[in-house]
Order: structure tokens, then sequence, then C-alpha cells
């Protein structure tokens, strides 16, 4: 399936973003805005902290009707730890949409990312939503992408088009990522819009399907976010007939490529990382066992900084995987970093270690580690441990 | 009890370290020894690391007979990853020393710290033992603290005097730490000798009970490492009567002293450290939900770079708390900072983070997350994550 990384019209929603003066640099946009004429078919899924913001469990409570009309989402302060006032402050953010375009204010879910325990300016983000309605736009999804950055570097699109039931409809996908983010669940903002027809329930499951190989297989440094949110909707705008079961299974594997692009942009793109990893372990005694251990070695600091500096460091992946307590004969492990073999029998191949470490400083690389004890195998996509890492963290202040 | 961090002589004890030339550095210690004029009590706990260094499965195996005569130390190689080749190495290095000292080989065991997935010259290795055998010395301890250190600044030791059944006893430890150090066992390598006169089933006991408060207690970067090893040799030469229960729990209180002396100096002479932290997880469940919690923060990049940033970032350590998959209640936390309370009920209290700031520029801190659920409470220590650790990790090669 043929994914393109930029944004595409979707018949019957509009998008936008602006600049609410929410975040504290002058004039970024802040505030965006997705809006479906009619109110259309909608699931999410949610983090899965016990801290959670109060827009994720507004979200999770209006997406039980199955029915939207629009997502206002902000950037430059998650809404979370914020008590009761927070909560307050979500459903009137969500009714200043709902007057704007003229819908019942359970018809619109929030999303906030950004720094946590702190409220937003209501009137600033009341006047938001205004000029924002008023930017309203089929190609506005790229602003909107833009406008729920906070330490990305560059928005995160990916869409596609494929036939289904007799039509050709289109999804597209948008997320933010860069920090707090680990496999648990969506861990960022992402949500999809498509044109086909679909129920409630099919979404859910869709995006379920689509989770253990997207965005629940990155992981950039294992801190898990307070307000992660996938949410897809669809609205059946397109004009197709019913769909086949193998229809619904072509849009299932889109929903799935959608997502996994988006997931490989959010680690391209993670804060302060200058490799992408896939991590394969192969050979497992269940898939259970291969992602424990793929899991372990991709958010081992000392695995990461051995990738930020280019060190093939077989010593330092071994005793990561030796530490995720499951099932493992050391003397049967075989690693290939970067194609080239640095490992077998339990011992290192020092040869081979230069090869390995030109191979490293590609911008891409894989690491792969046999087991030799089963058939399982799990992919887990990661990023390096940077000085950038730590100085944008540093920095990045309460 | 009294501990300070300084060697002591211990009746019947010998220690040396000397360079056998196995670190790349010339010149630098890196082979220690201990040696007991006779066999001694000994008992050791060892890393749950699936992948164990070939030294480590050694002297797990010697240790059952719980009598040992001395123990060899290197750094600079942590003879893991290596094969036969590695089992034949570390039991050959032992022999060197049990050549030296006159007794079968199975009374002394071998421990390795350094890089994993090498192997060290066995013959300079037996040219350093003999140089090592001729410098042992009573007062010879803090040699071989230097000798096992690897990217530790600063040699690590504790000792106390105690009454012990009507004769004076004298308790010296020592351990490497630096990286790779996270709670799942001993996390590095330490040693506790003595001259009380103890049983290898109450060392084996002893040790366990302190663990969990010492040495398990502590993370510098949770990489749980495949050479960790503790140990402690009891010769009895202190010329005291039989020691009664009250005696024993004197001894045991001393082995915890010394262990959580141990764990603290690891801790502050962590990789790149520039905060020692210690976060109190109150009022949980049970002490279980309080431990994950605690590691949780504890573990967390993001909440370590906000230590390094002096950042007193609420946010990031809720976070951290909520992603432990316990039970948690957001709205009865009450999180306190260096004796500043920065958040209640659920909420920052934002005119308090400017005093946070200013605690948290201290060497050393207090993070305390108030749950109200329970009367469990934990304390795990942890240091900051700082640029200092990536410069470090990324240039510390195979």
């Amino acid at each position: 399936m043929e994914i393109e990384e930029q944004a595409r019209p979707v018949r019957r929603f509009r998008f936008a973003g602006v600049s609410a003066g929410l975040k504290a640099v002058f004039g970024k946009e802040d505030l965006g805005l997705i809006v479906a004429d009619q109110p259309v078919a909608a699931a999410g899924v949610f983090t899965t902290n016990r801290v959670k913001a109060a827009p994720v469990i507004i979200a999770e409570e209006r997406l039980r009707a199955g029915r939207l009309r629009a997502v206002v989402a902000n950037s430059g302060c998650a809404n979370c730890f914020t008590g009761r006032a927070g909560m307050k402050l979500a459903l009137d953010s969500c009714a200043a949409v709902a007057k704007q375009i003229s819908c019942p204010p359970e018809l619109v879910v929030p999303c906030s990312t950004g720094v946590i325990g702190h409220l937003y300016d209501l009137d600033k983000f009341r006047a938001g939503v205004r000029t924002a309605a008023a930017a309203l736009s089929p190609d506005g999804l790229g602003s909107f992408a833009r406008a729920i950055m906070t330490t990305d570097t560059v928005p995160k699109l990916a869409s596609t088009t494929l036939r289904f039931a007799g039509a050709e409809v289109t999804l597209a996908g948008v997320a933010k990522g860069a920090g707090m983010i680990a496999p648990h669940m969506a861990t960022m903002l992402a949500f999809i819009v498509t044109d086909a027809g679909l129920t409630p329930a099919f979404i859910r499951r869709a995006l379920l399907h689509a989770l253990p190989e997207s965005l629940n297989a990155v992981t950039i440094d294992g801190d898990m976010s307070t307000n992660d949110s996938l949410m897809m909707l669809a609205s059946g705008a397109a004009g197709h007939r019913r769909p086949s079961a193998r229809d619904l299974a072509n849009v299932e594997r889109a929903v799935a490529a959608i997502a996994g692009s988006l997931a490989r942009q959010l680690v391209y793109d993670a804060e302060g990382a200058t490799r992408l990893v896939t991590i394969e372990v192969r050979g497992a005694r269940s898939s259970a066992d291969a992602a424990k251990i793929a899991r372990q070695i991709a958010n081992s600091p000392l695995v990461k900084t051995a990738f930020f500096g280019c060190d093939p460091n077989v010593g330092r992946i071994v005793a990561a995987a030796g530490a995720a307590s499951v099932a493992l004969e050391p003397e049967r492990l075989e690693l290939i970093i970067g194609g080239v073999k640095v490992a077998g029998r339990g011992m290192i191949l020092t040869q081979a270690l230069a090869a390995a470490t030109d191979a490293m400083r590609q911008r891409e690389f894989t690491v792969r580690l046999e087991l030799k004890l089963g058939k399982a195998s799990v992919n887990v996509v990661t990023c390096d441990l940077s000085l950038d890492y730590v100085r944008i963290n540093a920095e990045y202040m309460t």
C-alpha cells in the first residue's frame, strides 16, 4: 500500500490550524480544528496512564456514542493534573467550538498536548476558535498538523487512497510526537479521517488492530504520556455501496499503514534523535517474550547512547536482552547490526565491528537479535539518546 | 550506627590492588585480591540477568560450599558473553591465585567488571596475581577498591566496628558502580569482610535482608548488569564468644548499614551525575505498589533530565507515577520537592515552584510523593541524566 507523507482532502471534512497565543512563543500555531459538515462515525483509543488529562477523560466519554462533529486540539498546554478547573476548561473549550459550528457540545471532543499541570487562557482559546472556524478548509490538514506540534520539528502527515466498495476513498492521518513516547498505547496525538462509511465499532477494531505494529511498536524515551489519543473519523461521503468483507479488510490494512507511517515519522523526529533504529527480535518462544526483549533493548539508555556514538556495543545489547526476564540462551544468540553479523554462538565477532560501525553511521539501520528458541518475532522502532535529548529536556521548563 | 567511608583492617584478611595491564589505560590499577589466611565462611548474591558473566557462574557454584580463601577481581573486562573460552579463562585465573596462596582452586572465586564480550590476557593476569600476592596487606582495601573501578571516579568504602558477643568486631565494605546500575540485585561488584564468626547461611540471610533498602534501592540508568556480585566473607578472628540473637541482629543491621552506605556512594559517583535524588513514595496500598511507582519515577529519562535542569517538573513526575500501572488517585496526590510542597489535591502550586527550583540546586534533595491511599512507603535513590552521562556512554567504546 502506497502511503504519501502529505495531506489530502477528505470529503466532508475541513481543517484549520491557527495561533491563539497559548504557546509561550508568539505567533506559533497552537490551536487546530477538525470539523465534519455533519455528524460522522468516530472511535478512539487513549493512554493507559493512571494520570489522565482532562480532555482524555472527556473524549473517552463522548466517543462512547460513536458520533462526532468536531475535534479541537491545542498544543502548549496538556491540561493534565489540573483538577476540576481543568475539566471545566476542557468542557468550555468544546462549548466554544460547538457554538461556532452550531452543534451540541457533546459532538465535540478536546485534545491537548504540552506542559502538564497548567491551564490555558479560555478567552484566548475562544478567540482562537473563532479564527480557526473562519479558516476551515478542505486543504487545511497541514495547518492542523503544525498546530499540534510541541518540540516536533516537522509536521507528521500520511495519506492514501484505495478502492472501497465501488468507490475511491481517501484516508488521511496526522500526528504529533517528540517526547514522552513509549509503547503502551498511542503515546501521542494522532488523528485519521476518511470518507469511507464505517461503523464506530469497526473503526475501533481497526485502530486496535493497527496499534501493536505501529504506534505501540515505537519508543523514544519509555515515558508514557498522560494525553495519548488516537482517533479516527469516517464521514461515508465517498458514495460507495455496501462494503464487502474484503473491502473492510483493505481499509483495515490502510489504517494500519497510515498508523505505521505516522509512527515512523514520530521516531524520525524524536527529540534530539540522530538515528532511527529498528530492533528485530526473532526466534523467540512467544511474541510476548520477543516484545519484552525488544523493548528492553529499545529503552536501554546504554544501548541508546551507544547508537548515538555509532558503537556496535554487543555487550550492552545482550545485557539488555538478558535483563528482560524471559528465556534466553546466551550461547545461541546471533546479533546482526546494519546487516553485519557481530555475534554468533554467544561470542562477539571482533573482526566484524568496524563494518558494523560504518553501518551505524546511516540515519537508519536495523539491529536483529536471533534467539533461536522458537518462531515468534517482534519489531520495535526506537532512536538514539543524544546530547540534544538531554539539552532539550533539561531546558523545556515547567 | 556510625559508618565511616573509609577502609579499616579486618583480622585475618589481607588485600591488594595492582596494575596488571588489563585496562587500555596504562598504569591504572585493574586487578584486586582479597585473601583470608585460612578458609573463612562466605556467601554471595548475584545478578538475575539471563546473560551471566563466566565469573558469576563460577562464583555462584563455588559459594555453595560456603567457604573461601580468596576473591580475585579485575576491571577493564567483564568476561561476559565469552562462551567456553571465558569459562576457561576465569577458571585459569582462579588457579593462578590458588597456586600463589597454596590452596585448592575451589576456594578462590573470580569477579570481573568492564566491557562485555572480550577476554583479557591470561599471561598479564597471572603476572598481576604474582604482583598482587606480594603486595597483600591488612591495609590494602583502599588499593583493592581502586583496582575494581571502571568509570567510577572515586573508590567506594564503608566500615564500622561494633560490640559482638563480648568482642569488638569490624565490618569493611567496598564497591564499584558507575553504570549499568538498576535495582534487580546487587547491580555492581561489592564485597564486605568481617572478623565476626558467622555461618554462610547467616551471611546469606544478612545480605538478602540488606539488599531491598540498599543496593536494590538505587538506580542509575535502569540497565541491569551481567556481572552484579555482592559477597561477604567472615573470618571469625575477633575471638568472641558464641553470639546471642541480639548480637546477630546487631551485625545484621551493620551489614545493612554498610550496604546502604556503599549504595549511596554508588549513586553519588554515577556516570555524569550532578544530583543525588531520593524518591520517597508514601501512602501506597502496598510496598510493591510504592516500589513500582518509585522506580518508574527514578528511571524516567524525562524526570532525570528535569533534575539535571533544576526544573521542579511536577507533570513529568506525576506522569511517570501514573505510568506504573498501579492504583493512583491524581486528585489526592501531594508532591514535595526538597521540602517544598509543589502539588496538592491534584494540582500544581505554581507559586511554590521558584523555591523548589532553588532546593534542586543542592547536590542532594528528596522528592516525596504522597499517594494517600494506604500506609506503605518505599525509598529509591537515583541521580540525574546529564549531558556527561551521554558523552561518557557514547564514547566508552566496545
